[in-house]
């Protein structure tokens, strides 16, 4: 990539050292870079990580304040430098959409928080599904578990009446369950490697959020566990989601019951949609272990005595609560723990 | 929306008389238009042929030679003024689309060709369904067929290992198969009217052509049908399409398979799957002519006197063959006609 840069003619300098669960540190120092060196675009060789420092750094070069203000939403960037995406990791969808996540300690308090603005989506973003060959086994099911639950988050909503976007949702959910077993014993399928990196982008990029609400509570819930553990996002979700679904599933049964046959093809038991629908919580459940991924606090590495603290950080909204599908007081998002 | 606009202080001149089928002359006619006033942003306000018209002569406008050029592709246009779109016929997808089609006679002969170019791709469209309630059922139904096929030239093709995309084909095909009757009794149902345009968009946008082959026989085939019976674009292709499909269906039965079952629910015979195959074909045949579409040349009001002369006047490719999925020449096109 030096290489090809060179050859074009083009000058640049480089940003190394992105952590996953990205630091707000670095993303300073890139800010001084771009105005030192007067970059006038980002190229983001990465993954989620990466390309959100690169979306801190490109929408707060021109800003006079601490970049971190993207984060605590008091400055929304109408403006910023334009971003390049090579992926490597398809799991963030950061590539496609306009937020970003940061992480930024604080008195011994790491807080993880994120933005939006329609100023940072990358200009291109190029897929290549042999750069994800080499991807560890872990990072590739973490990586799924996050693009679930990017449609997830999306899927089960108060909203009613969008058929065709939730048979986009099922088919990038069904994309999944078939290629992950087959990346997993053999990394190098070009098919699958293929298939999964697109439904990463498209989960993400809110091609299937059209006319719908979106609840960001495991998310949510989620980013205090990486921000406390370090722990890869993708395998905080795949134990926060089945927990957050046991929990709000009778909300509306009839979803869930649909998620079950025709995400999972499970049987559906006539006399007993309550059994039918927890069959496809379950079934989640067992995919994302087949995956090796976490689905309990103890697999993650998770302390039952960090609970509370992990309930009280949580960014709630302006009601204390956290969600739209159900609404989740911390009492609620107790009981969400009891179940991981 | 003529007093939006004067509201807001926008200038404007109008040209109305587009005509299902446009013709170039109207085009002509913008053209000088544009010029004359100096133009520098066109609003289509209507279906495919408004916005087909609104693309020529945003193309053409700049051009000092025929705008027709477009169309027998000796110009390219690289910029072109820009166009917003205000829909009210969800069929062409044109508003979200880099193409466009238009008529011209020529020493008594209709020719109805196409071009495509990136620079005419609309920067906005609104889709506003209550703009469709009053669309006649002939109208509704025959944007339903154009939508259908939209799809299925890009899902009929060579390409394989598509997974994800072929589902988004495939739920775009459910919803039409599930929204049309209700706007056919009901032509105020909101949700329906919704599904039905956004279907119309996401399956012409290219978005479900992503890394697929396409091929566009059916649609050539039935430009010849529609430019000399100035007959509705998707009444021409309810006519051409399952004929091809009859047709090509032993070309992959394995994909005809699937389409019968996961399109229309038809039950896969493991002993026959030829018959499963042709049953699909059927049950698209029998969808299209519950929506009072023709399906044959007899009921288009074709006459086979002028079968000859439909297959000779085709715009074939360098080798005198029209598609890819399986590639025609003039005999085997007549064989489809015998199948209309």
């Amino acid at each position: 990539m030096r290489s090809s840069l060179s050859e074009a003619g083009i000058d640049y300098v480089e940003l190394g050292g992105v952590q996953p669960n990205p630091r707000i540190e670095l993303a300073y120092e890139g800010i001084e870079m771009v105005r030192d060196h007067q970059v006038d675009f980002i190229l983001a060789v990465g993954g989620g990580s990466v390309i959100d420092s690169a979306k801190t750094i490109a929408a707060a070069a021109d800003y006079d304040g601490d970049a971190w203000d993207l984060y605590n939403r008091s400055y929304h960037p109408e403006t910023a430098l334009p971003i390049g995406v090579i992926l490597t990791i398809p799991a963030a969808g950061s590539e496609g959409s306009d937020s970003a996540v940061m992480n930024r300690e604080e008195n011994g308090i790491a807080y993880k928080r994120s933005f939006g603005a329609e100023s940072v989506i990358p200009v291109f973003a190029l897929l290549n599904p042999e750069l994800t060959w080499t991807l560890p086994p872990n990072q590739t099911a973490a990586g799924i578990a996050d693009i679930f639950t990017h449609v997830s988050e999306r899927y089960f909503t108060n909203t009613t009446g969008t058929y065709i976007i939730d048979q986009f949702c099922e088919g990038i959910w069904r994309t999944l369950i078939r290629y992950a077993p087959i990346v997993y014993q053999d990394p190098e399928n070009r098919e699958a490697r293929e298939q999964i990196m697109w439904a990463g982008t498209i989960a993400h990029n809110d091609f299937v959020g059209v006319g719908r609400d979106q609840d960001w509570a495991s998310h949510q819930i989620e980013h205090e566990l990486s921000a406390l553990y370090d722990v890869a996002h993708g395998a905080g979700l795949a134990t926060v989601l089945p927990a957050w679904m046991q929990y709000v599933y009778k909300h509306d049964l009839a979803r869930f019951v649909r998620f079950a046959t025709v995400v999972f093809g499970i049987e559906n038991d006539p006399f007993d949609q309550e059994r039918t629908a927890l069959r496809g919580i379950y079934a989640l459940k067992a995919f994302f272990s087949s995956l090796g991924l976490p689905t309990s606090m103890a697999e993650l590495g998770g302390r039952d005595e960090d609970i509370d603290f992990l309930i009280e950080n949580i960014s709630y909204d302006s009601e204390g609560m956290l969600g739209s599908f159900v609404r989740l007081d911390p009492l609620a998002i107790r009981e969400i723990y009891d179940l991981m």
